[in-house]
């Protein structure tokens, strides 16, 4: 019966959600042309296509029907390697305009907030889509994420960004102001990154399961300090706030040591439960 | 047709694999007693059991088929809150004795290596089993970690660590040396935490799918400093190495502050990704 | 007529200040009995006393005669190192009770005040007088620290810390409130480790030199914020704020690594300049 | 008697050591004229010229005769500070070109060595004189600085940037290779910032008094292993390796927090202290 069922479970992903990706490049998907570690390139693989670099350009048809992790030349004879992208290469590329919600600050929310496959996920704002797609990535299959996006400019970026990474399924984004309401009950878990969390704290505790996780970014100390106050007083536990610095090391014998710039401070994490009565 | 499949998957879960979890709290069940952040207490509810603090007892029996994040009171009159463990709960739990895979390190191996719902894991070694079950949880309900541990004596406290925080379905735990050899192929991501991970690239290589995910964490620069190079010499791209650092804030009005005494390192993360031909 | 005055000024340095010290310990010399780095003890050199640790007693008779530097064995057989005591040992020895403003901080502190020799310097509070001795330490021989301290408990042991420092003869301690009025015109510098730094800063404009130099050091952020609001209200220019992260590195071929524990903050310091007119 | 002797002494500080500096200011004094923190000038006031910055120029004539700290408009009418030059801006301003050795770097070697006024210091390898203008401003007026630099293209600016600092006379610059040999005795301290410290610690060692301080600044994790090595091998105690990051805090009300991009790393700081015998 085990059998029977992962069965039917395999197609339906495959068939319908499509998240068991193949592991042979098709027209359509997305590669990451990797040259080094700072310059890397998200494209879609199109007929006819050619991608261009200031190191030659690259024959897009060339790379359909090979396995992603190919080594492929560009016209100037430069080595580029066709990588599928991760989770964090779609993050990564997003968070180019508006954001500051790095990866790091996504892992950590994701893992301290308990999000998982399975649930279900009030999110604000959406913005561009980052932290978004990273909640849909780890609801999959079953969970999803409702994004409350008021800034309507937003939205038709945040939309194309969540088809590209294949998030789309997973999320409704509602162009609405979340410090007025939040439309979902019974949810696991309340995750902001906005400009005054401290007014979706009531909503986000009506909306919360008992146990459930509240989790806000902030760049500032002062809306870390409104937050806080606001958790206590609606009966939140376990309330704690943690900054994530994260230094890059320059690895290589004789020449080892962390490097010169770093960025200094995105934001601060702020963790809360919900606990029942009072 | 989508409902359709919807439905069975929905059924497969729930029977099958369990992991949508009720809210509502049944004997069997663990749970988080949260006292302070400080002093929590993950305990298996059973009828006729109290569980015993200095703050007082706690009558399990009285939290069944009470909400997750109820309020109890102790016998001595104090307050403690039933939380539902996350996947945070169990890994802390964890690592009380024998690992230094901080929560914070779990999130970035976890975030970076692009693991996510129906990966395949090569991991080694398992150790107390808090990386392993955080690397299961990710990869339900498709996909599956293989875990290496060559020291017997860990094998049966993982095996019951990985029961208790529901992992067991997703894991092979294997009682070999996995600087000798992997057995699986075709895998996404080969994740390390042990003391000689250079001496795994080799095999690494052999496993992962072009361009699947390394990822080895450790304490000492030496370490770093001979796995990159390992890394190198075997055609992997991408090669990075990161430290997090952690600090938690004390955030009252008037006495905002990161705290005084802090964890300064765990260990460092290094990421490649495997290209293929050379 | 430049050696003249040199040794006019040797002569005056040795006989009234007493800062040449010898190389050749002494009857009532301060020594630095040296175990390892966690386990130093400074000790007054008299005859017919001996130091008793865990790993044995030390004759402090034996020490008079020999060289700083010389190591010794206690009645246990283990070597001691009996050094030098510097300012950081000083400074370090004091701190050990009530005061936060560590080493590095102090070094700082003095490093971007601008003082050094010559200098006339406002302080508060005196705490045990280990940021007064280093003020002191770097004024000599021709300035001076007029340090304030309003809690007379703590000014007979500060008095004391400064005379086994060496210090005593550079400092005023004086049992005054300094957020009422400071008594001196024309300093170099105003320098503040205490609870409320804004309420100084109306009288450290008074008290200053045109270009001299406020700086206050904080344990939490909104210290510093009212202390850089009244800066910035009484027309200071370059108002600054930094902290200053140390980490200790094990290092060790094979096993080289930042330490596991660490101090996560002590406080912020603020630097501000003062400018004429408005 | 002390009266006459501190008579004398600041006759000859004054006369012939001149760093009892006026507080008005002169032809030929150095002024830094601030606009913001991340604009400041370091310039020679002289009769007939301007200085000339985007924000217009500044007629220096006009300084002269003024107290330090006045306020000054240039002919486009924005304010500058006519701020008296400390320290740390003669540092900062040698720094743009060659050297790592920042002032929070310069402020714990100075602090962690022991050097003070008196001090007799062995410094390599000279570089632009920022650590050395360091050294000599806090070993004066008795102490001295032997600067070692064996690449003859650096001295000339080191020795016109200490004049500047008003440093010249308590250092001597040699062209020579401290790897070699160390000409002095008996010295307080032998401090380096140079790329094989290893090579000098035998010279060290020799060249020390009992209970000297060897501090060594190195970029890499490999010069300080190679370091640390050679001095246990040579019999120093008390081998301390510690790294300072340092943090800048925007601070203002409501938009308080680190400031987004920081230096991440500038080098590890070695201290030691020699032991005889052995």
């Amino acid at each position: 019966m085990r059998l029977r069922n992962f069965i039917i479970l395999q197609t339906f992903l495959e068939d319908t959600v499509g998240f068991v990706l193949s592991q042979t490049i098709s027209e359509g998907d997305s590669v990451l042309l990797y040259l080094d570690r700072k310059r890397t390139y998200l494209v879609k693989v199109e007929k006819g296509k050619s991608f261009h670099t200031h190191k030659g350009f690259i024959q897009l048809d060339e790379l359909i029907g090979k396995e992603y992790g190919t080594r492929t030349a560009s016209s100037m004879g430069v080595e580029f390697v066709a990588l599928k992208p991760t989770l964090r290469d779609h993050v990564f590329k997003m968070l180019r305009r508006t954001q500051i919600t790095y990866p790091k600050d996504i892992a950590l929310i994701v893992m301290f907030s308990g999000v998982g496959p399975g649930s279900r996920v009030v999110e604000a704002g959406t913005g561009t889509g980052a932290l978004t797609s990273a909640l849909a990535f780890y609801v999959k299959p079953t969970g999803h994420v409702y994004s409350y996006e008021f800034r309507k400019e937003f939205i038709e970026t945040a939309l194309k960004n969540l088809e590209r990474a294949g998030a789309s399924e997973y999320v409704d984004v509602k162009n609405k102001d979340v410090t007025q309401e939040i439309d979902e009950e019974d949810v696991d878990a309340v995750v902001l990154d906005m400009a005054t969390p401290w007014l979706v704290v009531p909503h986000a505790c009506k909306a919360l399961k008992g146990s459930g996780a509240f989790v806000s970014f902030s760049p500032t100390i002062d809306q870390v300090v409104k937050t806080v106050e606001a958790l206590k007083e609606s009966g939140f536990v376990d309330v704690q706030t943690i900054e994530c610095i994260m230094r890059r090391m320059q690895t290589e014998r004789g020449k080892t040591r962390p490097e010169t710039l770093m960025t200094g401070h995105t934001g601060y994490i702020t963790f809360a439960r919900k606990a029942l009565g009072e």
